[in-house]
């Protein structure tokens, strides 16, 4: 995935050049169970303290490219319902020339999470990967327009396609998130994840249906990354649990949204800075109580 | 609540002068678990074959008004997206002079859903009432408006105010709405329930939060009544039960939210028309398995 330096305005503050992300978000939730790998570039510029926190996780760096020139910039701002977000800048820098070349080291991991670059990207790190047991891809809206055809291709070669709501009307046309992600399990995925947000989540099978809540946050500082948080604390717990079997997959879903709602109370992955996997736990066992259906 | 003839045009299709109302789709999602008795009035136009049909339904029509005049009309039309409607007309007719005066026989009843009707006719009815077990109040954006104090006083006497999630920002100013719920939750109910539609309800009491998922319908036709099917089906199954823990409402909810998934499929209330407990039973328990948490 992408590792940025982000500004971020949201209606509870503002923040300059700091941290975010896909893979910086997603390998710093999948860390809280398991050592991941990172795949990514970063500009001479990309600070140390990041590195360290990096470091800090358990998050295995052999990926991570640290290349002349500037790192990754993007800048965004919210409205008051923070469901709204409007890019204000976009600078590649050192991203756009990037080809994720895995390591050795990484090339015969078992769980795999394609976080949101182009399809393309994501296609040639599937590609070296020797025998993956479980592949999950997140991907926006941009690559619905930019590149259809990589996209199809790619959905048609991974286990789970996680995507947001708008996302999966915009790509097949349906309203209806039933009726999309059934459209999507056509091209080839055993799973589609529609990502609802405040909302939760729907998980969709050939032959089942999974609606998950989100866990209910009080006070929302930052949405950046909640997306690519969930996704990787779902295959982080997914690969912890060692098994990949339906009811694998909706215990892993609850941690991802357990993890996703750590990172929206606070800006950038500030509060995955310390954060304890018992403090995890302790929400997800509250999260129990608040879906439990006598 | 509210008996009305709705003219409605959705993008599935479109349907003139059938039946509508509050009091209608609330009694009728009441009926397959308990007998309930309906408060409300309507004019000497009211056509016959929808009197059969709550008769059908075991729906006690004592507190049902026939008066010289036209019946309440009311005429919508629902955008692509079935979340925003727009009210083309509303002609009062005979449900302008209402005073829903109970019949003796009501007045025992112990549990109460007002519908969605001004709340000072709210109040009047739960004056008439003598000792009730468990009191659900609807009500709607208008009311926010137009009769805050009315409003204020109402939600400040019953055991659980339902409403939906544009509502309760509206009415709190709280985007959040886990902070919207508890600050209606200062105002005196033990609880308070949002309804978020396709995304499913929020239960907010002092001391716990659920969170329910809806029932996934693949061909919403007409959303009309959703929330008011959901209202009464949850006080039917209550009733049902007889008692009012939080894990009974919990599980009442889960009636609800089948229920309305019933009436949104086809217009007006012709899903309910013929609709046998034991395929409401049935989804229920599909249901049950699509929010198994492992």
């Amino acid at each position: 995935g992408s590792i940025a330096l982000d500004s971020i305005a949201t209606p509870r503050g503002r923040c300059e050049e700091v941290l975010g992300g896909s893979a910086s978000y997603a390998c710093a939730a999948a860390s809280f169970f398991t050592s991941p790998g990172m795949v990514g570039i970063v500009g001479d510029d990309f600070p140390e303290v990041y590195k360290s926190l990096f470091d800090r996780l358990g998050i295995n760096q052999a990926g991570l490219q640290v290349v002349e020139g500037k790192t990754f910039r993007w800048s965004g701002e919210y409205e008051e319902n923070m469901d709204n977000r409007r890019t204000i800048r976009t600078d590649l820098n050192v991203f756009a020339n990037f080809t994720p070349d895995l390591p050795e080291v990484y090339r015969g991991a078992p769980y795999i999470l394609l976080g949101n670059i182009s399809p393309d990207l994501q296609i040639h790190v599937l590609d070296q990967i020797t025998r993956p047991k479980f592949v999950v891809a997140d991907t926006m809206d941009l690559w619905i327009e930019l590149a259809p055809d990589a996209l199809a291709s790619m959905i048609s070669r991974v286990d789970m396609l996680m995507l947001n709501e708008s996302e999966a009307r915009h790509y097949t046309g349906h309203h209806n998130l039933l009726r999309a992600a059934e459209e999507i399990l056509v091209q080839g995925p055993k799973y589609v994840v529609v990502k609802k947000g405040e909302h939760g989540a729907l998980l969709v099978s050939r032959n089942s249906i999974f609606a998950l809540p989100a866990y209910p946050v009080g006070l929302v500082s930052d949405p950046t990354g909640a997306g690519d948080s969930f996704a990787g604390a779902f295959i982080g717990a997914l690969a912890e649990r060692g098994d990949v079997g339906e009811m694998d997959i909706r215990f892993a879903l609850g941690y991802g949204t357990i993890v996703a709602s750590f990172a929206v109370e606070w800006f950038s992955l500030e509060n995955f800075n310390g954060l304890q996997r018992d403090a995890i736990d302790k929400r997800f066992a509250a999260f129990r109580e608040i879906i439990r259906f006598p």
